[in-house]
């Protein structure tokens, strides 16, 4: 039995086979006097690998996100059946005795700059596909794995922390649990862990080998163990605490239906973040109230171009018409900082976090902004769409988004396409000067939601994800507790509601705290809804909020 | 004639010959056949010129810092006459026919190499020394120039921006002004530019071309104008626009030994700030009332290694001194983010401005907090030293650095080191969390001081060096100005005293504002110390301060 030590950032025990993460390796080998007919048949597999993993994202794309993101893959499939780009790669197997990668992948090149020098702006889209055709068949041949995980079974998967693209390509079906060797509990595998209600271990380092790949590993997110090859007493231990949590959880069950109502008959709004359509099926699992967070940026990772309006409008309809008239608060694009999209060609930057981001991105590129806010308001016709601003600092930037979005109503009117009537605006309350100036703001929109993870680290100018820093970040910070009742007594007398979609809204130890500062919506990965509801339910504002708010705002 | 337009960011119009600031260039060259009686000749003529530059460097840091600090520059001269050291670069030279240059350094890094592996920590400390000087040989064969400017006559100085060690090291006697290729108004060239009093013009890309160097170049930090080989009329233009300067800044020194009294009689401290001893200079010819900010990281930057207690000590006295009893506020070690020295061997931070930084560095590390304060306690015997700790976000820190203080007094008493009975503490606000929490840091402390660019940079989460966020940083920002209020209140409420030292205290258009606000204390550039008692003299606080104070609270 080997025992190793990590940081538990999602809770739950879950055991299974330890896998490693096949990260796409490297540089395309090339070899100029390999054997056409093993090249060529190497060649016909990758093709046919290919042609069914596209398929099945075919499948997936059309239940998650709909018709229209769906139909690149299928494009995808006829690309590779294409008869002149199929002969090109022969040929250079054939006649150059090219090895199938290189073959592939300076087709691939070849093509791509065919297709973009067309003056045609359809073919010359396509560039971008023919690159994405032949990475995949190259991938193939070069051993990659797609979503990472090649297993017929569930795993605990084990990596360095995951890209945010790396995450919304992952099979999740195939998790149990993960592993990580670095990262932070704000890291993006920490927060799609605990989306997902499996726990999570960051930061053991290099005690995991690679060696233990395919052993059975218990993991416990509360305590940060990993135990491989458990020896009777622990796997006794650890399967009792397993059944403890499975027990809890159907106590949890029962709470379905009910509301989030204290003891006094105070009630809050409970609802989800969410990545993307996929997220859904938890969301209604776990009876969320409605979507606090939709964050659009998996829309901007996953391709290698700005989506398209359809694109972007499937995706947001596909959530609203599921949510069924419950509201469904979407933010606008959050790209910079740590989420990183190549075809922005945004510039290197000393301090991202405090770069060209989110809003700033969409208001100096007005192109990328209105495409999206078209999508958002065609998607208002099916469902409570709200649309929601990040990393707001000034008030004239709501102005100037307002006088946009007012733009785009219009126009969208004049082409006659359905919207809702009103369409709620809302801002992320996640800068210090959106807190300080949120009475001015508060008269400019319908809603805050207070981002905790930024306002926290800019706050405290402590980088949330930084090593060496942990002594100086604190997550339950007075200062971050005290803005929040400045923006909370600010939102109230402008008569606006205010919650949090940070991940501290999932944290139960803060719960009487936020509701005595007035907080009217908790937004939180699915898996913490009824947890939350539990809490809420167990707690009687007339008992401690008064002692609550004179600790944290006396002096 | 040639225009070129950038941005003023420190104004005054001045004239004089364009130069461009010379870096040490790249790697050493290597020759396996030169003639040795060539480069024994060049090396003797280089170790002559490096020993007449150790000479000066002696003069100025014995006027600028002490004895204790320039006994390195006479240790550094005697090494090069040592017998071992020259006997090995000769025998490279003559033996193996190297070039001066590589036989140079490859002696220094041996050497380098022996004194540090020996078992006495004296010697080891040397290998720094043996590096420095060779380092310094090399640069002269090379033809780098001792303190980046090798002309006669004062110059314009060109550059790229100009990293903090360099500043350090500029021979600030030959600049008139500054042009910048790319910089922001908050670099540390415009900062030096400021504290100079002269003018720097930034960002002017790559309009000024190396073929100007020589020419004669008028520069109006105003209106960022660069104009080369001026024709008549714009030189006319120019020169009276100096003239009026010259003519106001006498008008400004009428104003020497008078009180920075409001009309209604109000008194307002307007202190300087300094980065080293050798501004003292400045200070003392525009009446500054006291030190308002010392810099101190000048002492850890212009070495290869932690500055000794003596060396902080011999420049804390001095200053102290100088100032003949008025307060000398010294700020301890602001290393980090965007000031590096190697040998602190930090990590690479992906957002360095909230990163490991300033007190976090010494809370961190005490052996070299203790060090510092070691020897701001000597010094307080000398003159009215106070200490200011940066980047405090929780009231534990304070705590905590109280606690280190108290120890450290207790070992100095101990040892019978005589010091001050009383040294006043205070804290940086720079943090948005200071400001939220400022009720109980001003509980723990004698005084506040503003520190205006890093609390706009968090409050607006907008990075303050970065590019393409102009539009998003707005050093005026109600959000910024709402929070001095919200410090000051607290401040009084507790019966301290609150200032800025940031740039912004400079802004005249912006005194009556903080007045309203009830800032008791400016710290500014020397230069700024005149013009800014003309504004306070011009003020009545009876007339608008109500007025200002309703526009900026009121939503």
């Amino acid at each position: 039995m080997i025992t190793i030590n990590g940081k538990g950032v999602s809770n739950g025990v879950a055991v299974g086979p330890l896998y490693f993460y096949r990260r796409s390796t490297g540089a395309v080998p090339r070899v100029t006097d390999a054997d056409p007919a093993v090249e060529w048949a190497r060649f016909e597999a990758a093709k046919a690998t290919a042609i069914g993993q596209l398929g099945e994202l075919y499948e997936k794309a059309l239940n998650e996100a709909g018709e229209e993101a769906a139909i690149l893959f299928e494009t995808h499939q006829m690309m590779l059946d294409d008869l002149d780009y199929v002969e090109a790669i022969q040929g250079l197997i054939e006649s150059d005795h090219l090895n199938a990668e290189a073959a592939v992948s300076d087709t691939g090149v070849q093509f791509a700059e065919m297709f973009a020098a067309m003056d045609d702006s359809y073919m010359q889209a396509r560039a971008a596909d023919v690159k994405d055709i032949s990475n995949r068949v190259v991938g193939i041949l070069m051993g990659a794995v797609q979503g990472g995980i090649d297993s017929d079974v569930p795993v605990i998967l084990a990596s360095d922390d995951l890209a945010p693209s790396e995450t919304v390509q992952l099979d999740k079906s195939k998790i149990l649990g993960f592993v990580t060797a670095g990262g932070s509990g704000n890291s993006h595998t920490a927060i799609l862990a605990r989306t997902m209600g499996i726990p999570a271990i960051i930061g053991v380092g290099d005690q995991l080998k690679e060696a233990y790949e395919g052993k059975e590993v218990f993991v416990d997110g509360q305590t940060g163990e990993v135990v491989v090859d458990a020896d009777e007493v622990t796997r006794d231990r650890l399967t009792k605490k397993q059944s403890k949590e499975r027990a809890l959880k159907e106590l949890l069950d029962q709470l379905k239906g009910k509301p989030n109502e204290t003891v006094d008959g105070k009630n809050i709004m409970v609802y989800c973040n969410i990545g993307n359509p996929g997220d859904m099926d938890a969301v209604l699992a776990n009876d969320g109230g409605g979507i606090g967070l939709f964050r659009s940026e998996f829309l901007y990772l996953q391709g290698n171009d700005y989506p398209t309006e359809e694109e972007q409008f499937q995706a947001y309809k596909t959530v609203a018409e599921r949510m069924g008239g419950k509201r469904v608060i979407i933010r606008t694009l959050d790209i910079g900082a740590d989420k990183q999209a190549d075809y922005f060609n945004l510039d290197h930057e000393e301090n991202p976090a405090m770069g060209l981001r989110a809003i700033r991105i969409c208001l100096t590129r007005p192109e990328v902004f209105k495409t999206q806010l078209r999508a958002l308001y065609r998607a208002s016709a099916y469902g409570k769409v709200a649309i929601m601003f990040p990393m707001i600092t000034s008030v004239w930037e709501v102005q100037e988004i307002k006088r946009i979005c007012k733009n785009v109503r219009e126009e969208l009117a004049a082409e006659g396409v359905p919207m809702a009537d009103y369409v709620e605006l809302g801002i992320m309350i996640e800068t210090p000067s959106a807190v300080m100036m949120s009475d001015r703001l508060a008269k400019e929109v319908d809603f805050f939601s207070v981002g905790t993870n930024d306002l926290t680290q800019y706050t405290l100018a402590v980088d949330r994800q930084g090593n060496n820093l942990d002594k100086f970040y604190d997550s339950h910070h007075p200062a971050v507790l005290r803005m929040l009742k400045m923006a909370a007594d600010n939102a109230h007398a402008a008569g606006i509601w205010i919650g949090i979609c940070g991940e501290l809204g999932a944290d139960t130890s803060l719960t009487e705290t936020f509701l005595a500062i007035g907080i009217d919506e908790l937004s939180v990965s699915p898996a913490s809804v009824l947890p939350l509801r539990n809490a809420i339910r167990s707690i009687d504002s007339r008992v401690n909020h008064d002692k609550i708010l004179n600790e944290l705002l006396q002096s």
